[in-house]
This record gives C-alpha cells, structure tokens and sequence, in this order.
C-alpha cells in the first residue's frame, strides 16, 4: 500500500470506503509513504525542452529546436507532451502551445524563454513522501477525498458516528400527521434534534414520544442507555408539576442531574445529568430553546466525541439593523436575519415574545450572542452572526 | 388535513416524509391552514390572570388573587398553568413564577403587575392562517423541519435530485487501491464530484473510468444520457491529441459542444454541450480545474434545477496577508486559507504551480475571485472569501 496511517483519539472508530466518507472525520493522520506526484510532470499541455535551450528566445528572436519521438530530450530538441505526462528524461521545463509555432512535422519555433522547473509539477510538491496528507480530526470534504485517492487509498479509519436517542414528553404531543384533539399540539423537536444530529455527524435514534408518565419516562430512557451514546430529551425539563424528566433521571442512580437551569435565554431550563457514564442532555419543550440548547451543549459534545476541536459555525460581521434588548445577567441567543446588500452585512433581528415561535428561527439565519453584562445591542452595531442558514443577497451594485 | 400547497417549477418532484426531508429543496409553498398557534397558550410557566386585577401591584404592595381550579378565570382569580397550556378562558396574560409568593393552597401574592397579552402566544402569532410558513425553493433545514411538523405536515413535496452521471477518462487513470504501474496515477475526481454533488443536493451517477477511446467514450456517454439528468465529464477536455471527449460529444448530434475554453483560471479547457437536450459539462482532468469547473458550471446549474434562485457560499470578509499575483484577462479564483486571529478575519494565499496539486484546496478553506481586469491583489487588501470548508479560530483575546 502506498499508505501508512496513526490512529488516535479514544472514541471508537470504523473503516468506510472513501466514497462514503463525505462529512465523516477522519480518525487516523494519513502519511504518505511515496512522493505526489510519483514524478516530474508536464503541468500544462506543450513541448517538454531543456531550459537552458530556450534562453533568449522571444516573438522577434525566435529560437528553432528538433522536435523528437524518442524517449530522451537531447540538447537541441523538445518532445510533445499533454497536462500530467511525466516530463521525459533530460528535460527540465514545458514550453506552453501559446508560445510555440509548429514549422512543418519537425520542428518548433520557441517564441518566449522558459526557466528551470517552469511548467513542471515536481515530484513531491503536492505531498512529499513521510508528510501528513490529512489529519486526524479532519472533516473530509470533497477536497480531501480527491487527495485521499491520489494517495491510492479506498478505505479510510473514522469515527464511528456518536449515537444520539431523542426522546420528546408531554401528554400533549402528537405526532404529525396524525389526528388533533382539543388542547393538543403536534410534536416538533424529535425530527429538529435529529436533523441537527445529521448536520453535526451524529446518528439520531429516535424514542418517539412520552406521556408525562415517571414509568413510560423511565421505560424510554433505559431504552436509550442501552442504545445510545448520548440522550437527549425535550420537554418536561423545567419545575413545573408535569416536568418530570429530572426526577426520573435522578432515580437512575448518581451523579444524575449535575446542572439545572443556565443562565442563558433562551433554553433557562436545560438540565444535564450523567447516567451510566453516559451525558443526558434535557432540553425544554419550547422549540426554539430545544434549538439553542442543541447549539450550546449537545453540538460542541458532539463534535468533540469525534476528535474535532475547533468547528464554528460560518460567521459573518454585520452592522445591526435596529436596536434589540435583551435580559442583564443572562446570555442572549438574538436570532438575526443576515443579508448582503451592495457588499455590505447587515443582521436584522427578529423579534419574538416567547421561545416556542418556531418561525423566528425559520425568519432568521443566524444568531448573535449578547454577554451577561449587556442589556441589549444598539442599531448600527458591528455583530458577528453564526449562520445556521445560508445567507442572503440582495441587490448588489458591485 | 392542516394543510395547503401549491406546487412551483417544472423540475420533477416527489413526496418524502418529512423526517428524511433535510437538506432537501421543497416544491411547494407550505400555507397554513389553521392559525398556530392554534390557541392562545401560556409562553411561561406561572398563574393565569386578568391582567387589570394586577394593576399596581408590586413587592412592597402585592395584591392577593384566589386559586381556581375550574376552566374559568373570574375577577380576582388566578389559575396556576405550565409553558404550552392553553390559556384559561376569561385569563388575558400570565404572572411569571418568579414574581409571585404562594400563600397556602389558595391564594397568590402578586408582586408584579402585567399587561394584557403579556407571557402569553397569541393564537397565530407563529403562522396565522393563510400565510405561507416555508415558501417553494427553501432549503429544508432543521428548524424548517420543526416549523412543518407543527403544522402537522408529515410529507413533503420535494423537487426530485438532479441525477448526475460522472465520468472520467484517460490512459493514465487507475483506481484508488488498486496496482499503479509506471507512469499512471490515481483517479481522483469522480469521488470529488461525486461529493460535490451530494453537498449541494444532486444525485451522483457514477460511470466510471474510460480510456482515451472513442468508443469506450461513446459508450459510457450513451450510458450517462440513458440514466442522468445531467452529464459531467473529467479529463480529455482541453485540445491535446488524446482530448476525444469534445469531439467524442459533437458526433452525438447538435448542437453539441455550445462553449469551449473559458477566460477563468483554473479550468480554462472547460466546454460546455448540450445533448439531447440534457447539459453536458466537460471538465478539466487537473482535480484543482475540475473543482472550479464544478464551482462555477455545475453548481448554479443543479441549483437552478432544485428551483434555487440564489444560496451562495458563506462569505467571509478578510485581509489578505500577502500580495498574490494573477494574469490580466482572466477570472482567477485565488485559494486562500481565511482564520480568524482576536476577532480579524485574514486570508492567506496559497501558492502553487499547477492546478493539479491537490493539496492547494486542501490546505486552503476558501477562495477569492480576482476580476479579469486586475493583475493580482494586495497586501493587505480587503477580500470577500467564498468558504468551502471550515472557518479556523487561532487565538482569540476576545
């Protein structure tokens, strides 16, 4: 194999082939063990020269050499060769067809100098034999995957996708589709964690939904340890008398619930607890907090169980449209709508009473942060956004 | 059903749940058929009231109101609810927890007034019916996800992926994990395009590898129009003695090849056909070339074909930290690495030779276009980077 590889990192690992390894992450640094390229080649499609014959050469002293067949350019000669051909013994640069006039089937009229090593992709310049080709920790892109196969690899070692079971409760929920009764509403967050679950390389298993029952609570939960690698759960996280996940997750042993309540809005309620040395996360039943309290404590969970340090969210510096105020003492989540016009960012926030509009997420593509100690940001502001939609533009002058 | 649609475009559709509807483009403007809310709901947990009845209270003169157990809220009376309850007939607004003191079992201490309206989501506030909740065109994300679920929407119109077939030509290809014999390289394009594909929601084809021959080319082009909606090739597109495939093309009928050779940098040799009415689009062999063919041909068009008007990359403006030079006449798209250092975003050009050294996209996270008419950019030059992988945090004081 031309390959040599270092596992590292704890979580558990599998191999894919390379096909199947998009947005997967990579769990062994990938060495090269030869030189990319293998050898000289022609970066460009024209005729393989020795430099030196060139010298002098232009459009009003044009230099005259032998065109050859053979596998050798001797002094004197050039050989015709095509973008990635290995560049033939003794020659040293590839004069471009643009600076070349073919005369009859023989020769070649050389209209500008080349230098040494001009035109050549050298052997090792893309990676060099005992470097790093990709490292552990790495998020394979298409990029990575064409660098990956240039290396001759088809088979790669990455982590092992975490396994998430989303549970939603409240005697409230339906699922949708189904048929609504009175004082019912249909269940929204299961498939919104999962898809979050996607996006970050997790594998969501779902639980489906709990009435505010301590058993069926129970009964699900356990399902989900025996399953999962982490838990999440909505609904059912705050004080309320129909709140009972935190009761229920004490009983299964301790540590239990080791937070209850941040000091974050939205997403105040969220709890997290240790079960069987297994994270829990308990997120509130409002959407829009069950959304931020993915993003705050299940994402960066996430991506470190899979090796990855550093994954920010696009993020984008905008001036704020109008003034926003939020809560001294808590850290605000202000979803903004950001868009582009005549090259300039703008975010412009949106406005909401409660955190169970779900369409002020779907307003919004994206968010800024407001610290404690602010009690709210000014129109004209300089922000900088975290996308979590693609960003818009509008008019553009430029 | 809870539910409207109208159907948008002519590209093909088809019904999906909506639990395997991320990141997919929906076909229909999704309208809401009821108000959603779809009654007036508590956005706090805490005591349902008449909001005049707490009219001048505060904590140095708290008033008094009776616990209700009935479904009505009277004058004076106040009835405890949880976040998502309906609101309790006769009740206007709802007393948060935190501003109000238990007295026994039936009455509470007011410390706070509130005002008509207040903690409560007014029935429709979310999507009132008849609005349009996720327009036709919308990339499917998770909160989308969330937004259709509460209106009780469990399938989808989509618009159909785009099939793509892929093919890749030349002598010197060989698969990654197979045997390399001398002077022949890895092929490394198709899984890139292929991934490419996937990320902006076409579904790949793959026709594998064909030699430098006119008929294995035929052959597989036949294959690719039998099955796709669109045709990418890779390799054998520029005018060398062994670059069949645009003349392979113009023998399949007219109008054929429509564009060949592009003022940009890389990918120049990119053509561009059409055949029976399907769009063939004929990359450069070198990955680099073959990336930004895909880029700037490839992409626009699937998103076209989705019924995207308009999803850009995720911009990011930044310095450039050293000058970079390029040729007049031609787009140039400058790979750049952009991180972000105490809260500056910087981009730094990465070097290279040749479009076929992969490793300038892998080392790179974005790029930056330079417009024909200039010969380079500056240092220290404010750029718009177009980000293709990941933003890099180093140090930050903030």
């Amino acid at each position: 194999m031309f390959f040599s590889s270092q596992k590292i990192g704890r979580w558990k690992t599998e191999n894919v082939p390379v096909w199947g390894a998009l947005n997967r992450v990579l769990a062994e640094d990938l060495i090269a063990e030869e030189d990319l390229p293998r050898f000289d080649r022609s970066a460009v499609d024209g005729y393989a020269v020795k430099a030196e014959d060139t010298f002098g050469a232009s459009q009003f002293k044009p230099k005259t050499l032998k065109l050859t067949s053979t596998s050798e350019v001797k002094k004197g000669e050039a050989k015709q060769v095509w973008t990635g051909n290995p560049l033939p013994k003794g020659s040293d640069a590839v004069l471009m067809l643009e600076n070349v006039k073919l005369v009859g089937n023989s020769e070649i009229e050389v209209w500008a100098a080349v230098t040494p090593g001009e035109n050549v992709s050298k052997r090792g310049e893309d990676v060099a034999k005992g470097e790093v080709a990709v490292k552990a920790g790495t998020r394979l892109k298409p990029h990575h995957l064409a660098l990956i196969s240039a290396l001759g690899k088809s088979e790669l070692m990455v982590f092992e996708k975490p396994k998430v079971a989303i549970l939603a409760t409240g005697n409230e929920l339906v699922e949708a589709g189904e048929k609504l009764l009175k004082d019912q509403i249909y269940e929204t967050n299961r498939v919104m964690l999962a898809s979050l679950c996607h996006e970050v390389g997790a594998e969501p298993l779902d639980l489906g939904i709990a009435k505010d029952d301590v058993k069926e609570i129970s009964e699900k939960l356990k399902q989900g340890l025996k399953k999962a690698d982490v838990i999440i759960t909505t609904g059912g996280a705050s004080v309320g008398a129909s709140d009972l996940v935190p009761t229920v997750i004490n009983k299964f042993g301790k540590p239990g619930i080791i937070v209850h309540g941040v000091a974050m809005r939205p997403a105040m309620p969220t709890a997290l607890a240790i079960v069987d040395g297994k994270p829990v996360i308990v997120l509130s039943g409002n959407p829009v907090a069950a959304f931020f309290g993915f993003e705050v404590f299940a994402r960066p969970l996430i991506l470190k169980m899979l090796g990855i340090e550093n994954e920010a969210r696009p993020v984008v510096v905008a001036k704020l449209t109008r003034r926003t105020s939020t809560a001294l003492g808590r850290k605000t989540f202000v979803r903004v709508r950001v868009f582009r016009r005549n090259g300039e960012f703008y975010a412009e926030p949106i406005s909401s009473r409660g955190s169970g509009i779900i369409s002020t997420l779907t307003k919004a593509n994206g968010y800024v942060v407001v610290p404690e100690n602010r009690e709210g940001l000014e129109e004209g502001e300089t922000v900088q956004v975290h996308l979590f939609d693609k960003l818009e533009v509008l008019s553009e002058n430029v």
